[in-house]
């Protein structure tokens, strides 16, 4: 039977903008790397396939009003590894502001130290602001920044590659130590990117890292149908999850490739509670908890537009709305508008919309109807499992574990058990072989 | 009474370059972080300072002959200090190689999951290949790489002191998070860096790592005098280990610094044997392990001259030998040219004299002698401690602890328990206050 693959996508205190406000929150743990820890136990307890970090080099502008500062993701999921033997640990990177010789190195050794554990959630960065951090008058636009992405992968992947397998020797006797006869320069010389190689250090257990994307532009989809093994993407509703669905596994099989070997996992945010009425209470109390500076500001970001000062139990103003085709890039815009074209919100209305998961799919529900939810997107074309975005933490996910998971389990939707020692494993990915084998 | 510090530099199988070939090593552990988390934990148990790592982002030319890859310093030192709650953490990173907001993040992260252990081994990166793997014709010369040393430890402080140490201010019911007044923009427009900030992460516990240097020429001990709290560095006699002593704690002194916070640590990789002539015989056995191949290559990057297809047994040509200004950089050469004009050796000798630890400082003794000679150095004006380099891990390592520190200890030169948590309290320096403060 066909499984769910379920990730647990760790944020401080939860996806909840007012997450850290709620009152079992510790936000005095939020820089505890021992917090982490225990969460990522409890999350392989519950045999999902991998903890995932959000990351963006720069800070978000908003961090006096909500748990906004970054996680640098690389160390804290080498302390992670430390603590657990078989959870995947998927780290986003930007291929915009790192250089591809350094990120080679930090994923072949989180896999490494992980026994083959690592993935990467490979992002152009959305945030305009980071280009300062580096030097650059102006962020590069969305075609830029994805004709860079495309190069740079295609360097990684061959400094992954530049170890053979069986380049690592071993003969004390002899003298060999390695066979550089299986170590490889890779001598790239591109558009945007001159790396010679050989990456040093040997080939990693898996390989390379699982490849995730997690752009639902145009150019991202066209990105993830080239290279994803895994696809993270925001949908609020089942038909256009479905839609987004059907397009990335026909452009998989128009590349070439075997649409069941690339996962698409939407984002969930569920609200639990033992009555219906009890959960949508308990999402309710969030949203009290929000802070309108905070959310006007997220808004701005996702719309281009500034709403603050407008009656927000007023109507969200659709004339001043800009086109698709001005905001030029950002999936997110479109989650937004259609939100709003659907539900025709009143702007406060429209920040609670926004409030639980940044635009993933926030439901509140009983455990069967979560359950019932997650299965119908499931076997209705529309998922291959879930990045799972508890509101708050580690509650929101302790909740999640102890009553969802078992039902799917019952459904025989989920596993048990782990059948394998690596992400690759988990997710049923095949390990690829070194390009100069 | 002034005490000893003492780091344990990680290197593979161990410094030797035979290390790995050596009856008792375990190269297959190599690549294995429970190797390197155990002599972690045995470094602690012992109460050395720090665990060190060096590093480089290239693939050393002699890895058919030795264990010559790299472990990536952050997520290695990140899974190490999963498992330990009092030692150091030392990572070597570039400032050639590297974007300054990247280091800042790592070094911040490293702080924080560590508890405040972190130190930053500052490096300008002296293999020349590197640059072929960043898009660079050449390799920076040695003024060109210091000058970006500047500028760059300029930038990163700034980005650690960018929060406030009370910015963090999580009021649940103020709704307030952090004190964006305690958290500053640091405007950076240099000659070869623009960085605006802040860093995307709360101040760390040490507020900054602890900073370490390991150049010795003219530009090194410059920028030494000016930055560094902590110093390797490389001599082969307490003659000339006393004069490098003097010379920087007087530079350090003329820079308005206090020259007892600023740590001088020479390599020292003993030999140890219950008599002197085990010790020696041992010794013997690592170098009759040796390979010319990567000897003769490793003597090359020291001098700049090939000596493949001479007599081994015969004299080293030393009218061949480049000049000190002809060499340019490199504080090892200084070190390669001292042996020679003192000991006018064969080149197989001069070969086994660099074999055991990259011309650091190789001695053969009994656990008595070698604790004498550590005093010798200490007493006389050559050094605060030393960086421990075991010619073969974990064995190497082991007979110190369990032979040469107890008659440390019994000395009264050597500390029993550990007096604090952070690295800084280890090293007795004070904890930085933020320049926005």
């Amino acid at each position: 039977m066909r499984q769910l693959h379920l990730n647990l996508f760790v944020y401080p205190a939860g996806h909840h903008e007012a997450a850290w406000r709620f009152r079992e929150a510790k936000p005095e743990r939020v820089l505890d790397i021992a917090y982490y820890q225990e969460l990522a136990q409890r999350a392989e307890e519950a045999k999902l396939d991998a903890v995932f970090f959000a990351d963006g080099p720069s800070l978000p502008d908003n961090v006096r009003y909500a748990s906004r500062f970054r996680l640098e993701p690389f160390t804290w999921l080498s302390a992670i590894a430390a603590v657990t033997r078989h959870i995947g640990l998927i780290a986003t990177a930007s291929t915009t502001y790192l250089e591809p010789y350094n990120l080679a190195r930090l994923f072949a050794s989180l896999d490494h130290l992980s026994g083959g554990r690592a993935g990467w959630n490979i992002v152009t960065t959305g945030a305009p602001q980071a280009a300062q951090n580096f030097g650059l008058d102006e962020h590069p636009v969305h075609a830029e920044r994805y004709g860079r992405a495309h190069e740079f992968l295609k360097v990684v992947t061959a400094l992954w590659d530049s170890w053979e397998d069986d380049a690592l020797v071993i003969d004390q006797a002899g003298g060999v130590f390695a066979d550089t006869d299986k170590i490889h320069t890779i001598d790239h010389v591109g558009e945007r990117l001159r790396v010679r190689g050989p990456l040093n250090t040997p080939r990693s257990p898996q390989g390379r890292p699982v490849y995730v994307q997690a752009g639902s532009s145009e150019d991202g989809r066209a990105f993830a149908a080239r290279h994803a093994e895994a696809i993270f993407t925001a949908h609020q509703t089942l038909e256009n999850a479905r839609d987004f669905y059907a397009d990335i596994k026909s452009r998989v099989k128009a590349e070439g490739r075997d649409p069941a070997l690339v996962k698409v996992l939407p984002g969930i945010s569920p609200f639990i509670g033992s009555t219906e009425a009890e959960a949508r209470a308990l999402h309710q109390e969030f949203n009290e908890l929000t802070q309108p500076e905070y959310s006007v500001e997220q808004l701005r970001q996702f719309l281009g537009i500034d709403l603050s000062g407008h009656d927000l139990d007023g109507p969200v103003p659709r004339e001043k709305l800009p086109t698709h085709e001005q905001r030029g890039y950002g999936s997110r815009f479109g989650v937004v508008v259609d939100i709003i074209e659907r539900e025709n919100p009143t702007i406060r209305r429209l920040l609670h919309r926004l409030a639980g998961a940044r635009g993933h799919w926030v439901t509140a529900g009983t455990p069967e109807q979560i359950a019932d939810r997650i299965e119908e997107w499931f076997t209705g074309g529309a998922a291959d499992g879930f990045n799972v975005m508890p509101p708050y933490l580690n509650g929101g996910f302790e909740v999640f574990a102890d009553h969802v998971l078992p039902i799917l389990r019952s459904r025989g939707l989920f596993r048990s058990e782990y059948g394998g020692a690596t992400l690759r494993d988990h997710y049923g990915l095949p390990r690829p072989a070194s390009q100069y084998a």
